[in-house]
């Protein structure tokens, strides 16, 4: 199974009193290389309303911190799919220094794909899932 | 057992393209509450390197979105403490409307009690204990 | 001429970390009550692509900063329209303490009413003008 | 005179509901291309209040929008030192597309040098002002 990865810029707008990188930051962070790895797929941005092969809601953000980021420059955002289902898929997320191999913090989103007028369920193409399968743990 | 509740408001630049509260958000508007909460029970800031006796780091935010919020105007947000642990706390949040009693997202986030020198776990005081204590669903 | 003011809340996320509020906010606790004064007037929220009579994108910006705001709490926000052209505006803005007149800062902002589909400026209706009216220094 | 330049990502949570850039990003953008070129200087992060040689506060920014930042993607911020004073500097901004040569959005910030402790100005150390001399319009 493959992951994907990319470094990011953590910038002094993004720490918090403590110096450290403010906690709801991590779901941007994560959100932001989700969009490159869609990109990178071809599926165009992340989240267009014009694209209705990949319209998509977000159902769920968990992020467990382990160690505080500390001060400006740059992490790696690592991700993968943990499970994509008939409507949904779960990416899962890794947040690393770029020089060594500890983790900053782990995360997870869930997303629903979904007609964008009725907003109801849809099953992802078989084009999507064909994308997604080399980036993917578990399918089912 | 009691819960704390305040609005909150929604504004242009908290909407995404969609023209629905950003799911980043979430955790600002979560984070946001908290500290009124931390004000009102008198312990200062909800985070000030000043207030060893709070002094804490994020351990774990997770959301579910059950329901997206459209457009500019305000929310509630209602929170508890699910469990208080030796040096951990967990608080619940819901995100509601004003007017409904429906439910737009549920959360939770888990913090660590620290020194605020070494970092290292720290026990709660009795006074912080006893001021949560009616807030409280389970201690142990 | 009359003013229109505000409580705004400074929230840990928006201090940096010399702990004052960050340069970038004053700009959208400026945008906000902008917002705030747009429905009091009835013209419904600040930016809304589906009334056409207040369409308008931003032109200028430019705040002074006199002051630091150190920490969470509350600050008022003032604004007052400066002038109100055939198709623009340039409303004045103040940033003041809730409990002293001194000013933390002082901002203005120039928009442009245009035309949704085409972006090409409009005159803005004798309702608008009338509403703004009573707020405005100087119109031509 | 030189000039710096950086490129930077435009994200989805960077748009606003016209699926533009929103105004108060173009802020960030600019100031984090100006951290880049501190620490391209070697004068280490933007702002630390443990480098009392480049310690400064905000006395003003300014922007100019002249056309509106469509969808994500990436733009160039370009900067240069449009004038250096005993202890205030400005910097001048022109955002612009990667591959085009016409302007988004000009901008401006005037910082004050100033002691960390007491906040009173401070005169530019020689190195600081040799450092920057050729990026620098005029010095006066």
């Amino acid at each position: 199974m493959r992951f994907f990865e990319q470094a990011q810029g953590v910038y002094f707008d993004d720490l918090d009193p403590l110096h450290i990188l403010h906690n709801a930051r991590y779901v941007l962070l994560f959100e932001r290389t989700l969009g490159a790895f869609w990109m990178e797929l071809g599926l165009g941005p992340f989240q267009a309303s014009d694209r209705p092969e990949q319209f998509h809601l977000v159902a769920r953000n968990e992020i467990d911190y382990l160690a505080p980021v500390r001060g400006v420059g740059r992490v790696r955002v690592r991700l993968w799919i943990e499970r994509i289902g008939t409507s949904s898929l779960t990416v899962a997320f890794r947040l690393l220094p770029t020089d060594r191999d500890v983790e900053y913090a782990r995360g997870r989103r869930a997303i629903v794909h979904v007609d964008p007028q009725t907003l109801r369920p849809q099953r992802w193409s078989d084009d999507v899932r064909a994308l997604l399968a080399p980036y993917t743990e578990a399918a089912g």
